[in-house]
Protein backbone atom coordinates (compact mmCIF):
# COMPACT_ATOMS: atom_id res chain seq x y z
CA UNK A 1 0.00 0.00 0.00
CA UNK A 2 3.04 2.53 0.65
CA UNK A 3 4.46 1.68 -2.40
CA UNK A 4 1.62 2.02 -4.26
CA UNK A 5 1.21 5.64 -2.90
CA UNK A 6 4.52 6.70 -3.69
CA UNK A 7 5.45 6.51 0.23
CA UNK A 8 9.30 5.31 -0.02
CA UNK A 9 10.10 3.10 3.57
CA UNK A 10 13.84 2.42 4.27
CA UNK A 11 14.12 -1.48 4.28
CA UNK A 12 14.41 -1.81 8.26
CA UNK A 13 11.04 0.58 8.66
CA UNK A 14 9.32 -1.33 6.05
CA UNK A 15 10.07 -4.93 7.91
CA UNK A 16 9.60 -3.36 11.01
CA UNK A 17 5.88 -2.08 10.24
CA UNK A 18 4.58 -2.16 14.11
CA UNK A 19 1.11 -4.34 13.69
CA UNK A 20 -0.97 -3.24 16.89
CA UNK A 21 -3.91 -5.78 17.53
CA UNK A 22 -4.82 -3.29 20.90
CA UNK A 23 -4.95 -6.96 23.06
CA UNK A 24 -8.09 -7.94 21.56
CA UNK A 25 -7.28 -10.66 18.56
CA UNK A 26 -8.53 -9.59 15.58
CA UNK A 27 -6.29 -7.09 14.20
CA UNK A 28 -8.57 -7.12 10.74
CA UNK A 29 -11.18 -5.45 12.75
CA UNK A 30 -10.00 -3.91 15.30
CA UNK A 31 -6.14 -2.55 14.88
CA UNK A 32 -3.80 -0.35 12.34
CA UNK A 33 -0.46 -0.86 11.24
CA UNK A 34 2.30 1.75 11.96
CA UNK A 35 5.46 3.24 10.21
CA UNK A 36 6.74 5.79 12.98
CA UNK A 37 9.34 7.37 11.15
CA UNK A 38 10.23 9.82 14.81
CA UNK A 39 8.96 10.12 18.14
CA UNK A 40 11.29 12.52 20.11
CA UNK A 41 10.08 14.38 23.27
CA UNK A 42 8.80 16.98 21.35
CA UNK A 43 7.48 15.87 17.83
CA UNK A 44 6.14 12.56 16.57
CA UNK A 45 5.22 11.79 13.34
CA UNK A 46 4.16 8.25 11.59
CA UNK A 47 1.92 6.87 9.09
CA UNK A 48 -0.95 4.59 9.88
CA UNK A 49 -1.73 2.49 6.97
CA UNK A 50 -5.57 0.62 7.63
CA UNK A 51 -6.72 -2.19 6.01
CA UNK A 52 -10.64 -2.27 4.74
CA UNK A 53 -12.60 -0.92 7.63
CA UNK A 54 -9.99 -1.72 9.95
CA UNK A 55 -10.42 0.16 13.54
CA UNK A 56 -8.35 2.25 15.57
CA UNK A 57 -10.54 1.78 18.54
CA UNK A 58 -12.05 5.08 20.78
CA UNK A 59 -9.62 6.19 23.40
CA UNK A 60 -7.71 9.80 24.25
CA UNK A 61 -4.21 10.76 24.99
CA UNK A 62 -4.69 12.88 28.39
CA UNK A 63 -2.08 14.82 30.34
CA UNK A 64 0.56 12.81 31.81
CA UNK A 65 2.76 14.69 35.01
CA UNK A 66 4.48 17.88 32.83
CA UNK A 67 2.81 16.74 29.49
CA UNK A 68 -0.22 18.31 28.73
CA UNK A 69 -1.07 15.39 26.54
CA UNK A 70 -0.74 14.25 22.56
CA UNK A 71 -2.39 16.70 20.07
CA UNK A 72 -2.32 15.14 16.02
CA UNK A 73 -3.58 15.79 13.28
CA UNK A 74 -4.43 13.37 10.70
CA UNK A 75 -3.89 14.19 7.42
CA UNK A 76 -5.63 11.35 4.76
CA UNK A 77 -2.58 10.43 1.83
CA UNK A 78 -4.97 7.67 0.53
CA UNK A 79 -8.56 6.71 0.74
CA UNK A 80 -11.26 7.21 3.25
CA UNK A 81 -11.13 7.73 6.61
CA UNK A 82 -14.08 8.09 9.28
CA UNK A 83 -12.97 9.94 12.22
CA UNK A 84 -15.86 10.54 15.15
CA UNK A 85 -15.46 12.78 17.77
CA UNK A 86 -17.77 14.42 20.69
CA UNK A 87 -20.69 16.70 19.64
CA UNK A 88 -23.62 15.92 17.74
CA UNK A 89 -24.44 12.89 16.85
CA UNK A 90 -24.40 12.42 12.52
CA UNK A 91 -27.09 10.88 11.44
CA UNK A 92 -26.67 8.01 9.70
CA UNK A 93 -22.81 7.51 10.17
CA UNK A 94 -20.69 5.54 7.62
CA UNK A 95 -18.90 3.45 9.96
CA UNK A 96 -19.63 0.42 12.15
CA UNK A 97 -17.85 -0.81 15.25
CA UNK A 98 -16.10 -4.55 14.95
CA UNK A 99 -18.94 -6.73 15.98
CA UNK A 100 -19.04 -7.33 19.88
CA UNK A 101 -17.13 -4.04 20.66
CA UNK A 102 -20.50 -1.50 19.65
CA UNK A 103 -21.00 -1.05 23.19
CA UNK A 104 -17.36 0.75 23.70
CA UNK A 105 -17.90 3.45 20.69
CA UNK A 106 -19.66 6.56 22.53
CA UNK A 107 -18.61 9.45 20.50
CA UNK A 108 -20.40 9.78 16.81
CA UNK A 109 -19.56 12.96 15.26
CA UNK A 110 -18.41 12.34 11.53
CA UNK A 111 -15.87 13.61 9.76
CA UNK A 112 -14.62 12.00 6.49
CA UNK A 113 -11.44 12.80 5.52
CA UNK A 114 -10.73 12.10 2.03
CA UNK A 115 -6.89 12.43 0.32
CA UNK A 116 -5.12 15.70 1.21
CA UNK A 117 -7.63 16.47 4.06
CA UNK A 118 -6.80 17.16 7.82
CA UNK A 119 -8.04 17.40 11.05
CA UNK A 120 -6.50 17.98 14.13
CA UNK A 121 -7.40 16.38 17.72
CA UNK A 122 -6.98 17.77 20.78
CA UNK A 123 -5.16 16.36 23.86
CA UNK A 124 -8.29 14.81 25.89
CA UNK A 125 -10.51 14.46 23.32
CA UNK A 126 -12.17 11.36 23.06
CA UNK A 127 -11.69 9.71 18.98
CA UNK A 128 -11.69 6.65 16.92
CA UNK A 129 -11.30 6.12 12.89
CA UNK A 130 -12.34 3.49 10.31
CA UNK A 131 -10.92 3.09 6.75
CA UNK A 132 -13.50 2.93 4.48
CA UNK A 133 -13.96 0.56 1.99
CA UNK A 134 -10.40 0.60 -0.04
CA UNK A 135 -8.75 1.00 3.04
CA UNK A 136 -6.37 4.32 3.92
CA UNK A 137 -3.13 5.80 5.07
CA UNK A 138 -2.86 8.52 7.22
CA UNK A 139 0.01 10.93 8.03
CA UNK A 140 -0.40 11.80 11.57
CA UNK A 141 1.66 14.73 13.47
CA UNK A 142 2.27 14.93 16.90
CA UNK A 143 3.59 16.14 20.26
CA UNK A 144 5.37 12.66 21.81
CA UNK A 145 3.33 9.52 21.22
CA UNK A 146 3.17 7.98 25.22
CA UNK A 147 1.07 4.47 23.94
CA UNK A 148 0.81 3.09 26.81
CA UNK A 149 -0.86 5.88 28.87
CA UNK A 150 -3.94 6.19 26.24
CA UNK A 151 -7.19 5.80 27.63
CA UNK A 152 -9.30 3.61 25.63
CA UNK A 153 -13.15 2.98 26.09
CA UNK A 154 -13.06 -0.81 26.01
CA UNK A 155 -11.64 -1.97 29.00
CA UNK A 156 -10.38 -5.12 27.73
CA UNK A 157 -8.35 -2.93 25.36
CA UNK A 158 -4.23 -3.35 25.69
CA UNK A 159 -2.17 -1.23 24.04
CA UNK A 160 0.79 -2.27 24.62
CA UNK A 161 0.80 -6.10 23.24
CA UNK A 162 2.37 -5.80 19.68
CA UNK A 163 3.15 -8.47 17.05
CA UNK A 164 6.15 -7.10 14.72
CA UNK A 165 6.79 -8.42 11.60
CA UNK B 1 6.41 17.34 -8.67
CA UNK B 2 4.11 16.49 -5.76
CA UNK B 3 1.24 15.01 -8.31
CA UNK B 4 3.89 12.83 -9.55
CA UNK B 5 5.21 11.72 -5.77
CA UNK B 6 1.79 11.20 -5.18
CA UNK B 7 1.39 13.84 -2.65
CA UNK B 8 -2.13 14.89 -2.92
CA UNK B 9 -2.83 18.86 -1.96
CA UNK B 10 -6.09 20.53 -2.12
CA UNK B 11 -7.20 22.96 -4.13
CA UNK B 12 -6.41 25.88 -1.59
CA UNK B 13 -3.28 24.09 -1.09
CA UNK B 14 -1.97 23.99 -4.48
CA UNK B 15 -3.12 27.47 -4.99
CA UNK B 16 -1.39 28.85 -2.34
CA UNK B 17 2.30 27.60 -2.16
CA UNK B 18 4.74 29.30 -0.24
CA UNK B 19 7.55 30.53 -2.67
CA UNK B 20 10.37 31.39 -0.45
CA UNK B 21 13.24 33.43 -2.14
CA UNK B 22 14.82 35.06 1.37
CA UNK B 23 15.25 38.36 -0.13
CA UNK B 24 17.52 38.00 -2.31
CA UNK B 25 15.38 37.75 -5.70
CA UNK B 26 16.93 34.66 -7.36
CA UNK B 27 14.78 31.81 -6.16
CA UNK B 28 15.98 29.29 -8.63
CA UNK B 29 19.24 29.95 -6.95
CA UNK B 30 18.05 30.50 -3.09
CA UNK B 31 14.69 29.42 -2.44
CA UNK B 32 11.98 27.15 -1.61
CA UNK B 33 8.40 26.12 -1.80
CA UNK B 34 6.97 25.10 1.02
CA UNK B 35 3.21 23.38 1.66
CA UNK B 36 2.83 24.26 5.33
CA UNK B 37 -0.03 21.27 6.77
CA UNK B 38 -0.21 22.77 9.82
CA UNK B 39 1.92 24.86 12.66
CA UNK B 40 0.60 25.11 15.88
CA UNK B 41 1.77 26.05 19.24
CA UNK B 42 3.21 22.81 19.38
CA UNK B 43 3.42 21.38 16.23
CA UNK B 44 4.43 21.73 12.54
CA UNK B 45 4.59 19.61 9.42
CA UNK B 46 5.53 20.61 5.98
CA UNK B 47 6.05 19.79 2.51
CA UNK B 48 9.12 21.55 0.93
CA UNK B 49 9.56 21.50 -3.15
CA UNK B 50 12.79 22.25 -4.71
CA UNK B 51 14.10 22.84 -7.96
CA UNK B 52 17.45 20.98 -9.14
CA UNK B 53 20.22 22.69 -7.46
CA UNK B 54 17.76 25.05 -5.44
CA UNK B 55 19.50 25.84 -1.81
CA UNK B 56 18.03 26.87 1.61
CA UNK B 57 20.58 29.05 3.03
CA UNK B 58 22.49 28.90 6.31
CA UNK B 59 20.62 29.55 9.10
CA UNK B 60 19.69 28.25 12.97
CA UNK B 61 16.07 28.32 14.83
CA UNK B 62 17.32 30.00 18.16
CA UNK B 63 15.48 30.14 21.62
CA UNK B 64 12.84 32.73 21.76
CA UNK B 65 11.38 33.82 25.07
CA UNK B 66 10.10 30.70 26.55
CA UNK B 67 10.47 28.72 23.27
CA UNK B 68 13.33 26.35 23.54
CA UNK B 69 13.71 26.54 19.31
CA UNK B 70 12.48 25.04 16.72
CA UNK B 71 13.63 20.96 16.41
CA UNK B 72 13.01 19.64 13.02
CA UNK B 73 13.28 16.09 10.98
CA UNK B 74 13.57 16.29 7.28
CA UNK B 75 13.04 13.21 5.86
CA UNK B 76 13.57 13.04 1.85
CA UNK B 77 10.77 11.70 -0.19
CA UNK B 78 11.88 12.02 -3.78
CA UNK B 79 15.33 12.94 -5.32
CA UNK B 80 18.46 13.75 -3.25
CA UNK B 81 18.82 16.42 -0.61
CA UNK B 82 22.27 17.15 0.61
CA UNK B 83 22.12 18.55 4.28
CA UNK B 84 25.15 20.50 6.28
CA UNK B 85 25.97 20.88 9.78
CA UNK B 86 28.71 21.46 12.05
CA UNK B 87 31.45 19.11 12.00
CA UNK B 88 34.61 17.85 10.69
CA UNK B 89 34.16 19.22 6.43
CA UNK B 90 33.21 16.67 3.92
CA UNK B 91 36.00 16.28 1.67
CA UNK B 92 34.68 17.14 -1.88
CA UNK B 93 31.01 18.38 -0.80
CA UNK B 94 28.03 17.80 -3.53
CA UNK B 95 26.70 21.10 -3.30
CA UNK B 96 27.78 24.93 -4.19
CA UNK B 97 26.04 27.43 -2.84
CA UNK B 98 24.65 29.70 -5.12
CA UNK B 99 27.35 31.98 -7.08
CA UNK B 100 28.03 35.31 -5.12
CA UNK B 101 27.03 33.64 -1.84
CA UNK B 102 29.49 31.45 -0.64
CA UNK B 103 31.14 33.42 1.89
CA UNK B 104 27.73 32.76 4.16
CA UNK B 105 28.46 29.20 4.16
CA UNK B 106 30.27 28.10 7.15
CA UNK B 107 29.33 24.26 7.99
CA UNK B 108 30.36 21.82 5.74
CA UNK B 109 29.57 18.07 7.63
CA UNK B 110 27.56 16.78 4.17
CA UNK B 111 24.35 14.45 5.29
CA UNK B 112 23.61 12.80 1.68
CA UNK B 113 19.53 11.88 2.27
CA UNK B 114 18.03 9.72 -0.11
CA UNK B 115 14.05 9.04 -0.42
CA UNK B 116 12.78 7.09 3.14
CA UNK B 117 16.47 8.95 4.71
CA UNK B 118 15.84 11.36 7.39
CA UNK B 119 18.05 13.71 9.74
CA UNK B 120 16.53 15.37 12.92
CA UNK B 121 17.95 18.99 13.61
CA UNK B 122 18.44 20.30 17.11
CA UNK B 123 17.26 23.64 18.08
CA UNK B 124 20.32 26.39 17.58
CA UNK B 125 21.94 23.98 14.93
CA UNK B 126 23.80 25.77 11.76
CA UNK B 127 22.73 24.27 8.70
CA UNK B 128 22.16 24.35 5.10
CA UNK B 129 20.99 22.61 2.37
CA UNK B 130 20.98 21.69 -1.34
CA UNK B 131 18.39 19.54 -3.85
CA UNK B 132 20.80 17.47 -6.03
CA UNK B 133 19.86 17.47 -9.97
CA UNK B 134 16.70 16.40 -10.01
CA UNK B 135 15.35 18.26 -7.29
CA UNK B 136 13.73 17.00 -4.16
CA UNK B 137 10.50 17.07 -1.94
CA UNK B 138 11.05 16.91 1.64
CA UNK B 139 8.64 16.17 4.53
CA UNK B 140 9.90 18.57 7.37
CA UNK B 141 8.40 17.26 11.04
CA UNK B 142 8.81 20.43 13.75
CA UNK B 143 7.88 21.65 16.40
CA UNK B 144 6.09 25.48 15.81
CA UNK B 145 7.86 27.31 13.08
CA UNK B 146 8.53 30.68 13.96
CA UNK B 147 10.43 31.69 10.88
CA UNK B 148 10.91 35.26 10.84
CA UNK B 149 12.69 35.11 14.62
CA UNK B 150 15.21 32.28 12.22
CA UNK B 151 19.14 33.48 12.37
CA UNK B 152 20.55 33.30 9.00
CA UNK B 153 24.56 33.51 8.40
CA UNK B 154 23.87 35.77 5.44
CA UNK B 155 22.98 39.50 7.05
CA UNK B 156 21.25 40.33 3.20
CA UNK B 157 18.61 37.75 4.00
CA UNK B 158 15.27 38.71 5.05
CA UNK B 159 13.08 35.64 5.72
CA UNK B 160 9.58 37.82 5.98
CA UNK B 161 9.92 38.26 2.39
CA UNK B 162 7.44 36.26 0.63
CA UNK B 163 5.11 35.87 -2.89
CA UNK B 164 2.74 33.81 -2.87
CA UNK B 165 1.07 32.31 -6.19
Amino acid sequence: MCREAGIVLTKDESDNIEVVDEGLGNVEGTGLQIVTYINTERVCAKEIIMFPFQTCPEHAHPAVGDYVGKEETFRCRRGTVYLYLPGEKTEKPAAIPPRGTEMHYTVWREIALKPGEQYTVLPGTLHWFQAGAEGAIISEFSTKSLDETDIFTNPHICRTTEITD
